[in-house]
């Protein structure tokens, strides 16, 4: 696999060539289908951001950085007061295609504050200045990546020993197809690959991550495609995975961390967390220092959006839920050692720790068949 | 919500009242469409378990001592090693329906016995004891049951105040759609409606247990058919639910169960109890004692079942998932806490606890927008 062709092919969000319109994946097509569209109106970029074509954090924000930048240009005026006017309501509308994005208002706001700042500067200037802010969000959040990448590729690398595979567990898509490239929890994967690790060095186990399987459709998508040895599993099966001794490291992104540390990410993330702490699997954070927010104390003052049951209830789309070919984990059951279980309830009477002594004590000798 | 009523209408398995056949739910088609099925051939009885119609390791048992009973009635002849012979090749062709279940070949065998024990008798007098064998078959499993659902139901009423709902939490389906009647992990709810309870005194959760769905498709549909509150959630959501204290008791069922009490049960269950042990919330495993196998000395000696990858990689058939109007609980990310977390990786270095001092040498010090 050559990296470059790699991330060419799965370059999430860009200007065009021409820098009149932006350039992405419609990722709600992925796994069944790899295809790029091109977004030139603002009903069009909207629409983009809102059906989730494009998503994750960093990515939305490039995405509406890049197509902000890309509509202004084409307001036909020299006065700067008038295309002020138009640049703000475009910047409005695309603001309000995901409300909760937190990236999506940082990187239209830092696009607003370039198009204030340079208010002396003729309009022509000023529309040039921002597609060049635009593409500096782009070019800033690759860094901000690579750098992480290469922090969680020095923790691989102390676990790599001769001859065996490094196994990582990752949750939802923090992959490359939620940022500019690299990803966030993806980074020390595919920077591993660039400084000569081979994809069968890692192993790399991807929660399918429900309702919106994420993790199935996106995550388990890119790694296969990088040549990374990857299997898909079910939320519920991390646990026996990690026991199994399957797992050494786990990368997750986030959304948004507390002043103390506490993380905000999908659903499931401390759950994985806790299951790692009881196997004593360390368990990284991969936050870009954006997504640290110093005024939030605690994980308490992080309000929890709800979604619509609907997610639950009916299923997605009828179609293939991960790439053909990619290798799938699926045991039928677990076992839950004793010290976890409260009792066990049997029509004879609760039995409590030892438990082979409760059960002789209630009669309860026989084996199964 | 009358009880009697409710058992009726899902009752999983039954002679039909002639007793030349099964009467079965066809447990497919749950929560779409609640139609019953009779089998009469041993072709259909192998199909109907074969095919989950009929699903849970009580529920298997019960209706493959009902078919085999039935279908040996049918044997044309009065000599006994004629007889004999046909019945032995019924309960083999039985027997191969699903080669893991255990209850399958305990009830089978328990037929077998009284057929091999009944020797002397006349045949048409054999036929009726194998009837009457099976029917008790089905009877003491009811007994098992409710033997369970008492003592849980105990352990609901030490949690019960005044004005506020027990929160419990199950996973997979231990429902009666999985036994003759009351289930075992959901047993203590339905003997706690026995005994006086109010649909809304409890609140069940139930997992939806990916990858096939039976918390969704059944246990959500018996328990919301039954008048009890209940919710539904992906697996991956119950660490923040019972982080937000909503949960009082786990109870789960299993299908097997190790001398030393380290119980197998449907994948997923080892997770809720290590979850639960974080929070501290009692963990009860539900046992027919037929299920405690003291020859398998701990949970390392049980087998666990590989399956087939499809189950994740394509999804169910586009149906609707759960019965309609069930509540759902669907938040899109939770908070791990800073314990948790072994580090976090930011773009400019890696942060180790107390994170609040960790992200100030790093100089990370805003808030979000």
């Amino acid at each position: 696999m050559n990296m470059d062709d790699f991330f060419d092919r799965l370059l999430t969000v860009r200007f065009t060539d021409d820098r009149t319109g932006v350039d992405i994946i419609d990722q709600t097509l992925i796994p069944v289908e790899m295809k790029r569209i091109v977004l030139k109106t603002k009903e069009e970029v909207w629409e983009a951001i809102k059906k989730l074509r494009v998503r994750g954090a960093p990515a939305i924000g490039v995405a509406a950085a890049c197509g902000l930048a890309a509509i202004a240009r084409r307001i036909e005026t020299a006065d700067y007061d008038e295309f002020y006017k138009e640049f703000k309501k475009i910047k409005d509308y695309l603001a309000s295609s995901r409300p909760t994005a937190v990236n999506l208002f940082w990187a239209l706001n830092r696009m607003d504050d370039v198009a204030v700042k340079n208010k002396g500067k003729c309009v022509e200037e000023i529309k040039n200045i921002l597609l060049d802010e635009a593409e500096l969000i782009r070019t800033e959040d690759i860094a901000i990546s690579r750098n992480i990448g290469e922090i969680g590729f020095g923790l691989i690398k102390e676990l790599k020993k001769e001859g065996s595979e490094v196994g990582i567990l990752t949750h939802c898509n923090a992959g490359t197809l939620a940022t500019a490239k690299y990803g966030t929890a993806t980074a020390p994967m595919y920077i591993a690959l660039e400084h000569g690790f081979k994809g069968d060095d890692m192993h790399v186990y991807c929660d399918e991550t429900r309702p919106l399987l994420q993790g199935a459709r996106l995550t388990s998508f890119e790694l296969h495609n990088a040549g990374i040895k990857t299997t898909l599993q079910c939320d519920n099966m991390a646990s026996i995975l990690m026991k199994s001794g399957k797992i050494d490291i786990i990368f997750v992104g986030c959304d948004r961390v507390a002043a103390n540390g506490d993380a905000a990410n999908k659903i499931g993330t401390s759950g994985v967390a806790i299951l790692a702490k009881h196997y004593g699997i360390p368990f990284y954070v991969c936050a870009p220092s954006s997504t640290i927010d110093m005024n939030t104390l605690t994980g308490k003052d992080i309000p929890i959006e709800q979604r619509d049951g609907e997610e639950i209830t009916e299923m997605w789309y009828k179609a293939r839920m991960a790439p053909v070919g990619v290798d799938v984990y699926n045991p039928a059951f677990d076992v839950t050692d004793n010290e976890l279980i409260t009792g066990i309830i049997t029509e004879k009477g609760l039995c409590k720790a030892p438990y082979d002594k409760a059960f002789k004590e209630l009669g309860i000798g026989g084996g199964l068949c």
